[in-house]
């Protein structure tokens, strides 16, 4: 199953209004076909794993990272799929909330016979998958917030200067972020001081361009989408994943919202003073309110900047 | 020598202007002597470990974080107390600076015939010194600054509301700190909102009462000792260790006269947007002046807070 995950983070950004699925195929210990959700949705996971395997898939064990589809889309459904190629076993790390599946594409493999299991490295598969599910759920997209800035919480000096706070290690990071996103937004002040053109300078990753908003009362500039308000997000088709890079007023602007999923901290060892705070005011009445939001899903070091990751607690 | 420092660290707080030193007397694979400098800066650490050994030093190992004196004192020197008893080897982690000893203490053993080996642990007992240290060297106290911030480097609600942002366990941790410095100082604004008695609320450590000291233009309060600028601590008597728990201006101060050696960032997992930065305008005219002064000597969970511990690089 973690073969599986990890092939399905290789769609990541590219697939949504669909989940990025990964799937292995196992027989006898060995490794029949491999899969995942092509970009634009489709082929699904399966159906490519099924692919490579042919005949071969007759018997075998599927693990896949999300419950196979019950209802024939542009192709056959998944689950048809499995159980026409035979597969004797499948093993999914979660159960798909799409109300057109929800249980019904484990039902069908279940009335032909099939061995069905399900939680599997679970945690690691809603991680994955979570624009996707977010959207299911929420009906929007999942945010993340990324930030960074200095050891006391500044992202600029007061001249505006912000090249560079982190090194070079965090800014390829923060390029992996934007690979896996559908979307990345902007204030309206960070676009006038900075003109970004958030593209993905990583190998490999050149032919991705996830779509660029902006948040702004205006007009958008030419290859960008204005976004009226943090809320207006649910409404834009095909964003599974959304990354705000900030500056400081989006970043309050979804954080008062409590529109914020995961918060992405690049922090450089370096003192700024006085400066431009990272997030503008969210409204907070009392330090009470502020406690037991975020949690620590993730720490490391990227060079001498350290990445922490904090996951939204919605209990 | 790791037992010698750590028995150096009891006296912390309590002997300067004499360094904390600590002594252990091994004979035979057997500890025989264990001592460190008492309050006050007196007996030394060897005096106190020679008279626990007795008769049992002669032909014994003596451990000692710090080179032995080598001129008498309210006492006889520590070298002369080594030979005295008999003492075959002395392994030292560090020499001392004091221009007084500065070697002497060394040649005086070895021209008594006594085995002299220095460097263990030097990095060790050169933290755990660091006061006199950097008194001897730069003629000033080592200071730590002490900040307590939520993840987007604020101290302070916009109503002043700062209790509390770290938990328990941070805040002790804290006590510890301040029970190891010989002054403590907050600016101005800190004293007028939070009224901070400074105390030490920490078991073991109640008879702990470091100096208490105000960065004010004005006159100090009852208690308190009023520091007009950063540099002046350098004047200040008895002072190895300096803690400067902020608040904003403080803070600030002591980083753009550079006078900060050790930086302490107790952050929590939350967020506050608007409200009052950790640190004031510091004089950066550029990000390139930022970078390059902060190593992260440190890093440890405290609870839900994380302590990251920088030291000042100077090259």
């Amino acid at each position: 199953m973690e073969e599986a995950i990890v092939l399905g983070e290789r769609g990541r950004g590219q697939t949504a209004p669909n989940p990025s699925v990964g799937c292995v195929i196992v027989r006898n210990g060995g490794t029949v076909g491999r899969g995942w959700t092509q970009p634009g949705g489709r082929p699904h996971a399966e159906a490519v794993a099924l692919a490579e395997a042919g005949a071969q898939a007759r018997g075998a064990t599927a693990y896949v990272t999300l419950e196979p589809c019950a209802v024939p889309g542009r192709g056959p459904a998944c689950a048809d799929a499995l159980i026409e190629a035979g597969i004797a076993r499948v093993v999914a790390a979660i159960s798909d909330p799409f109300h057109h599946v929800n249980g019904d594409g484990f039902d069908k493999l279940r009335g032909a016979g099939i061995i069905v299991e399900v939680g599997a490295c679970a945690a690691e598969a809603e991680r994955s998958m979570a624009g996707f599910l977010t959207r299911q759920r929420l009906g929007r997209p999942f945010v993340t917030l990324k930030l960074a800035m200095s050891l006391d919480g500044r992202i600029a000096l007061p001249s505006g200067e912000s090249r560079w706070i982190t090194g070079e290690e965090a800014r390829t990071d923060v390029h992996r972020e934007r690979a896996r996103a559908d979307m990345i937004l902007v204030g309206r002040g960070t676009y006038q001081a900075d003109s970004p053109s958030l593209d993905i300078r990583l190998e490999g990753y050149e032919d991705r361009a996830p779509r660029r908003a902006l948040l702004t009362a205006g007009d958008a500039p030419e290859g960008w989408e204005a976004i009226r308000a943090p809320e207006a997000v649910a409404a834009l088709p095909g964003v599974n994943d959304l990354l705000v890079e900030g500056g400081a007023g989006a970043a309050a602007a979804f954080l008062a919202a409590d529109l914020v999923d995961r918060l992405l901290i690049y922090r450089a060892p370096i003192l700024i003073g006085a400066g431009k705070s990272a997030i503008g005011d969210i409204g907070l009445a009392s330090l009470a309110e502020a406690h037991g939001r975020w949690s620590l899903a993730e720490t490391r070091m990227l060079g001498i900047d350290r990445l922490d990751v904090y996951e939204r607690v919605r209990s």
